[in-house]
């Protein structure tokens, strides 16, 4: 059925390029759901053969399709069509209480299409328990004293600050940020450079809609964070894949034309690795070499346990090729919405007029109680307190995982932030293993599905700083058990 | 000097089309100041004959730019460049702390040039005064009523709240908000199909991305609101201006490949002309004939002073073509945070993900606090009484407008809304009044440039609602003033 649709819908003689034609006709069956969730597709050789096209023609297709996130390649066993697509791109409308149903095709755009692709590899999220990565301890944040703060900080709003807001964040927030940022993370900056976002996706968005065009080329760490590949695409980036190994990002891997680069290298996302000195060094010397621009996502990086951190690239960087992101949701939660992009002196005019054109999103009253936060020390110590906090869960979880160590699973980035991740010695379904947890209510991020195109390593991360020790042991008991299965 | 460059910059041999190579060998010319702010261009048949090109190549050129907001025109007086520009494109750097000069050449993306150069349309913002438009009265709003109301719902949050928000809203929000347009706006919808945004301009960009993609044709009202037309071209989207007279958009001026059109039905954004119902239906036909969807921006129809509202275009949509925009900054204030998209129901499912994906931005205390606000029957009370407030403001402005009539004005859109606009019987130079009122702390918006390509009419946006009596009064003295130098 699949080679009648090729056949019907790739034409030899066009003088669009095969490999394009192939790639539409095998995304439109799968959003059309002609292809069901994960049924594999016949090998390049068999397809080639099928459609008497050269393999290349295939392969190159294939590829496309994996890395928009239509299809998922498991080693050896070929490719399948993701189960992400036949839940998102194909509506199952809610119910409704006005018209019947007249108008069912509801298509999105192709650029949200492929951005939704890339959302829905993540698994549903719950917000505390074992391992919820990238989470704080929401359940023991103290609420109240900050909820106090913020209302002192209210009582003192002067009314003008009702209306939009203007200039990219209040004045004594970007100066406390600055002076943060500079003793935590070596972090050289003016206040003005401060660009307070509500999020480090909105970060994300000033970013690739600033400093590229549609059809730039952003390099994306591999394995990495969907949000970031996912934000791309919506903004109409073009992405390109870069391996990561034991010292972070391998540089040589950039493409020529990069316009942008993006880079966690204080705690890589997933793996937890630290990029390297001679590879920062590397990297930045690229940069200025083929004036590209490098996305700095530091995002966890304060809560560190051991070892002395190495600068961050904004620290090194001569140049001004470097824009810095952070954000408060780890050190304080997510739903304060508020994080920030450090970018170039030049850059801080045109990203500030940006940013209040289309957020302008004000909480100035919170931005306010956040500045008499950070400048009266309070966030140090509150993050002293986080660190302690999170460095007895991170010892306890490693203890419990003994077991798996000497089965030769490694741990990989366990120095600093909420998660680390351990890595299976052979490949194992581990998005299988993260499905079965699920029902059992325990939340694995498998990482395989985090891996592109390139070869893929499988385990899991392992978030341990939103669960207590009972959740932890529980957890860790389910893991072993289901790996035994 | 400037033919030189062009002479250096379009080669007639060349595979570029002309019209493009000078377009960009123009703009090129102002991004880099080698033109200076409202210097004339050479005429179209000046150029033409010095370049030895169609006068239609020249002619194509100029709209381009002035519709991107390169250049401005001034009727029979030709072409001039955009002061935008010169402030906006060429980076003064902030002072620096850090590092010596060494990088000035940060040019933003193209799109967010275009972007940019829309958004400097705009006048300097005030937040209240004689005749701040757009702008609700931020200095009365009973704020610690609303302040303890949403302690109220903060104390009783499950810790949860504090976690990245998922499904675009809190459900009772979007339960209320489904009852409160169906009795104020006629508007038909599930709670599902109400998507909670931040802000209209997070509105726009949910729907330009997940309905359109980059190089999509979205028709606009020209004159019409430049914050539409910049988050469009930030968004990569084409646009085409539609002329609006007094029975609103002229639905026959839309292109055949239109994806999307924005129109402001209830009371037109900047002449307050209130869209007739033959044109509503018409809209609708041609929606449904051409299957483009229409994005129906509602900003302040609630606050109606005199005659009956006709039903949204939502209301009268049977074939699903409508995504119905509503704020809280116009009733509330802007730093709230709070408008939303009702969308078709296939639609829902797609739109929640995006913006799970993109903004989950929360404030979920501050939803629920809303919810209740309209569920008690509050915000119902509470319009009442802004609609007495700014009727009273409205009718005194009117008065104190007589002398304007006298002379030959138009009033338009007065009716309705925050604002009215008054409209000179002949060409005046609105920009220069306005600039001369700026300094005398006096907001005028002038209503020239809020139009493109077509026949401008000149006058002003008068906004009513942010200012008392006493400044009303100040400024028509000033603006009377200013008309008889």
């Amino acid at each position: 059925m699949l080679e009648e649709w090729l056949h019907a819908h790739v034409e030899r003689n066009s003088s669009r390029p095969l490999q394009h034609q192939l790639y539409r006709a095998l995304r439109d069956a799968i959003v059309q759901r002609r292809l069901t969730a994960h049924q594999r597709l016949p090998s390049t050789r068999e397809l080639s053969m099928q459609l008497s096209v050269a393999r290349n023609t295939v392969t190159a297709a294939y590829e496309q399709l994996i890395s928009e996130g239509y299809l998922y390649s498991r080693h050896g066993a070929g490719c399948f069509v993701s189960d992400a697509i036949a839940e998102t791109m194909v509506e199952s409308p809610p119910q409704r209480h006005k018209k019947t149903q007249r108008n069912t095709t509801a298509a999105p755009s192709k650029r949200a299409q492929s951005a939704l692709a890339m959302a829905e590899r993540l698994s549903p999220r719950r917000s505390a328990g074992a391992f919820v990565p990238a989470t704080p301890d929401l359940r023991h944040f103290a609420l109240n004293d900050w909820q106090r703060l913020v209302r002192q900080h209210e009582r003192q709003a002067p009314w003008q600050w009702l209306d939009y807001a203007r200039g990219a964040g209040l004045d004594v927030l970007k100066q406390s940020i600055a002076q943060h940022v500079h003793v935590a993370r070596a972090v050289n900056c003016a206040p003005e450079q401060v660009i307070i976002t509500a999020s480090t996706q909105q970060s994300f968005d000033l970013c690739f809609r600033l400093l590229a065009d549609a059809g730039d080329l952003l390099a994306l760490e591999d394995p990495g964070y969907t949000g970031t590949h996912s934000a791309a695409l919506a903004c109409d980036l073009r992405c390109a894949p870069i391996p990561v190994d034991d010292e972070g990002l391998q540089v040589g891997a950039i493409p020529p034309a990069t316009r942008l680069v993006y880079v966690t290298p204080s705690h890589q996302y997933p793996l937890g690795v630290v990029m390297s000195l001679a590879r920062r060094q590397a990297l930045l010397q690229r940069a200025q070499r083929d004036q590209f621009y490098i996305l700095e996502d530091d995002y966890d990086s304060e809560l560190r346990f051991s070892g002395r951190p190495l600068a961050s690239l904004q620290g090194l960087d001569e140049n001004d090729r470097v824009f810095y992101l952070g954000t408060f949701s780890k050190v304080f939660f997510p739903a304060l919405r508020l994080a920030y992009v450090i970018v170039p002196p030049a850059w801080a005019n045109s990203f500030t007029q940006l940013h209040d054109r289309f957020y302008s999103h004000g909480q100035l009253a919170v931005q306010s109680a956040l500045a008499e936060f950070i400048s009266s020390g309070k966030l140090a110590s509150h993050i002293r307190r986080l660190r302690e906090t999170y460095r007895e869960r991170n010892d306890y979880l490693r203890e419990l995982l003994t077991p798996l160590i000497a089965q030769g699973w490694t741990l990989l980035g366990g120095d600093a932030g909420l998660h680390f991740s351990v890595l299976a010695p052979q490949k194992i379904d581990d998005v299988g293993i993260a499905e079965r947890a699920a029902k059992q209510h325990i939340t694995l991020r498998p990482l395989s599905p985090l891996y592109w195109t390139r070869k893929k390593r499988y385990g899991f991360m392992l978030g341990y700083a939103a669960a207590d020790k009972r959740e932890l042991k529980h957890g860790v008991g389910i893991l072993l058990a289901l790996l035994q299965e």
